[in-house]
């Protein structure tokens, strides 16, 4: 059995600490090496120690200068990623860092091209791909059971709006919550989007549209390989968080439905109930943040491409650019478009 | 195209409107010629008016002298079954008679030697064969889907109990209610029962109790072939009418879910919700009903058997008195010992 | 009981004879008493005579001239539709019109009018709005199980393309397929539709492309009380006929899965199956065809407005001259664009 | 934050481990102090020393006398469970077993009476009671939602049988594997069994009746709150591992259906098509070994009582006995006689 991966956590918030015990816990291919924070608190610290963490400390660059540190995941808030991205690929280390790489194109261009100078993994957090449901329907299709994919829809509600602080400096719904889905079009697709045409509404929350932005979105998509496509957001589904996918093809159809916290149905005189979906994300998750840290540890060591490229940030943030541009301009936009600005 | 076999009903009643109109309706090849009920009521003549009956009387013999009419569907009360199937056999009409043929094994039996004699077509109305449901389950395993049968489950349940005053005159749990039960069970195994343990309480309705009888039972079964199997009643399911069937066999199960009025499921903050079962047997076995007498058509037509015969209305009533009998004596009861009692 | 409306069907091809059997069997308050096809064969006639109609004829001014004919309905070619209208009106007779009206909006204003003119009901063949599925969504919503509608979602995929024949006389997908789901998101949301945007391809079979027509569409709908939505069409969808809605909004969702010939699930070592999706529209919308001509004859004999009118197809008509050009001009399109056209 | 409950495990096969990478990694008030087993291999001491284990030896003695640990999890052969339960209790540790107990009954109660001796928590590993879906159907009916219970319907079926050999020492089917189901009866019924009776047959696999056993079974239940109930086994389920509970009652009926690997459904020419269950029984009782084990370190840590107790375990052993001997004699048999044999 070949060494285990030794790996750094930067910023030990809520996202941070899952990967770490994740890491801890079930990749026994990867070793919890460090943990940084730039405001680490006690409790944090005391966490890191259970985990018999090493290297605990406030300064991400001790991680980085660390020689017995071989891949770092970063978590910390969004507007230091690039900069991380950008030094930990000079350290020569492997990278996974969350979504989204920045909100500025050049910033995410300039992180790309240091990892690829590097000649480091460098994987993005789009946990979805590695969901079980989701998975399975690109198996399907990979192993020819629907054809040729003609159309991809995409189910994807939160169960509650953010705080309105939040919202105004989320970048928007496109880019805070539908870039998920447009990597999930993208994956099951098998194809880069070549044109989105927005729909938005504030339905749900009106300190949402004093905030500037939508709740409600429905973005109809073209893809490069001739396939069509829509996407459905809404901040509020009041039955819980609804994630659903379908990929409709020649040959046939793969839908996911919800995952339940359990098969029970109650018959009763009102009727024939089952339960909601799960709630929280990280629950409904739990399995792919597993399964995308599995892949990223076993990318770095086997020198294999990432499941989840920085290239594939950036077309989904060109995806999320060109749905707020549409919606803002009332008309269809390419891509390309975008691409062609920076 | 042949000609169309005449058909007169006998008993307008619920379940003889039903016959009689399906008949008018739905078979292209029968035609309903004759109505006699002794009670017929201005009311039972002008439904036969409209549905352009010829024959319309208060004796069912006139049915059985008109030498136009070719069979008769008898859905007088139970006490004039067994004679009316001697008198039409006699006749020489085809005969579908509604279950059960007679509360005597000897009547059933005479009835029984009388059809035979008379060389006529002689169907019961043991209608759930013909859902469209527990028939696809037996084209399964008659296709070899489930291999060789080895478990029959059956869930059965009523919506709501019937008056005491029915259940005192009905014979019993085993003979009014889960003689349908026992007819699934044969259909699906393809096999004779050999044997019945009951277990029987009231829990629902403390009045069947004063009447003599249980409100919950449950028979586990042998088979002939060697199979297992087991049948749960209940008179009083609060969600509705809960007819379901399950089959396992050495290749794989095959199980039917109950009907729905629509497959609307609602999603809100109490949880995912579909509609109750359909609630009226009526409903439930609409085409059961058209489908059992399209059958029962053909096969006076052609000539084939019937595909309920005599013989399984008589062995459906062993089942229920070696049911009966086991409860009593808490024991298990083989079919054998209630056949060598006639 | 009052008086049977007593109604002539002309048109005795498919839909026309559906109708008519309906009408003959299904509702009581109704009484086919004239049938008429210009083409009319001996077939038919003696279709017609079976089922006791008085008058059958070659010339449908036979029907509109007899006095005791209250109601027509009208399953003739589409080029027939308006001018039947208008003769039908002004002879006083109530209609029930298959969808559509006429490929031409003056021609249809022209129809409307008339029927204004004359006073009498005039019903146009929306079919889906009487779904059991689609109906109880509806009903859920007007309960106020969902709140306020926020998204409609619509899947609607015909189990096999046309022949290119009728493709190209068909007046294209939008005017021919998804007219039906702008009648449906209409019904769903509540609400006229404001705007469409149209993406489309052909994917399933290149004999449409060369027909000029495309096989794959999705547009993205806003309506006019401020909800969003979405249909996807496909002319081939290899596992049957999918007809699906999903309604979303402040207080839940409500959604329909298909109808399928049975419940049986079969268990083996290839996984979990379960039957396909109704194939045959005639079959899927069964109860359908007949609910919506009782709520013909009851909107005619109580003097109610009918359930679809004439300016219901009128608004599904702009929506699928909207799409069209949506696709022409990949733009999005307003209906008010459309309706100032004329 | 009170101290956590030190634990050693003895047996280091697969159970073992389960339980030990369970309180090492999930539950945080336990602490995995130690592992023995007799045949300690290399491989497994690694493996402890991996997760940190301070103790590891080949004597359960060594856990026994170490008096920093305060519970021991026994996963040792079936043979040893009883003396080691009485050694533990008397060195006053808490005690987890793995089901059985023992396979005599007299055994078991020298165990049960140690254990109460010593005052220590003794829990046996009934795990299915703490699955999310048979948990939650439990949940239901002590809230109320389905009223007073009258029958409890349980499917168990194995995907594969076992080999002739483990047939042969296992104590046969109804101790060896309906002891779940029975202990699964008596929890959702809420109430001990009064009487059995069994049904059982060879038809999955003839070395198994060459090992005396059957492979088939199907067990009537009468519970002594009144309450009626069936369970049935197989061996061998070609689509997997099939783990279903029903319980209907005066006010509703709850359900539970299979885990699936995903919710995924594939539509094609030849239906529709989903996952089958999750195969083993690891995979599918995962959460269940996690939250029994958790319950047990509450229940010591909290000195309440073990929610699965010995008593539960001498019961289900009755039960299991009650089901043979009905089966060699074909009758039903009351645990009561067997109670009164011991």
């Amino acid at each position: 059995m070949p060494e285990a991966l030794r790996i750094g956590v930067i910023g030990a918030g809520r996202i941070g600490r899952i990967h770490g015990e994740n890491i801890a816990r079930f990749i026994p291919q990867a070793r919890l090496e460090g943990i940084a924070d730039i405001k680490l608190t006690g409790e944090q610290e005391a966490w890191a120690k259970g985990l018999g963490v090493r290297l605990v400390s406030k300064d991400p660059e001790d991680l980085l200068k660390d020689p017995a540190i071989q891949g770092v995941v970063i978590c910390s808030s969004t507007d230091t990623h690039a900069d991380l991205i950008i030094a930990a690929a000079r350290a020569g280390k492997h990278i996974f860092c969350e979504k989204p790489i920045d909100l500025s194109v050049p910033k995410v261009k300039a992180a790309l091209e240091a990892a690829k100078q590097g000649g480091v993994t460098l994987q993005i957090g789009f946990n979805r791909r590695f969901d079980h449901n989701f998975a399975h329907i690109r198996e399907l299709t990979l192993a020819g059971e629907i054809g040729s994919v003609h159309i991809v829809k995409i189910t994807s509600r939160d169960p509650a709006p953010p705080p309105p602080a939040y919202v105004a400096v989320s970048g928007g719904i496109f880019i805070d919550m539908m870039i998920h889905d447009f990597d999930m079009a993208r994956f099951q697709a098998g194809s880069n989007i070549a044109e989105v045409y927005a729909c938005g509404a504030v339905l749900a929350d009106p300190e949402i549209g004093k905030a500037g932005d939508v709740d409600t979105a429905l973005v109809s998509l073209k893809f490069d390989n001739g396939a069509i496509g829509v996407i459905d957001n809404s901040r509020k589904a009041v039955y819980g968080y609804d994630q659903r996918v379908e990929v409709f093809g020649s040959r046939g159809a793969a839908a996911a439905e919800n995952d339940l916290p359990s098969t029970v149905k109650l018959s009763n005189e009102k009727g024939v109930s089952g339960e909601k979906p799960l709630y929280f994300f990280l629950e409904r998750y739990r399995d792919a943040f597993i399964n995308e840290m599995t892949a990223f540890v076993d990318a770095a060591l086997d020198k294999k491409p990432a499941p989840v490229t920085g290239e594939d940030g950036l077309e989904n943030m060109y995806a999320a650019l060109a749905a707020a541009k549409s919606l803002k301009e009332k008309r269809p936009v390419t891509l390309q478009e975008i691409r062609d600005q920076y």
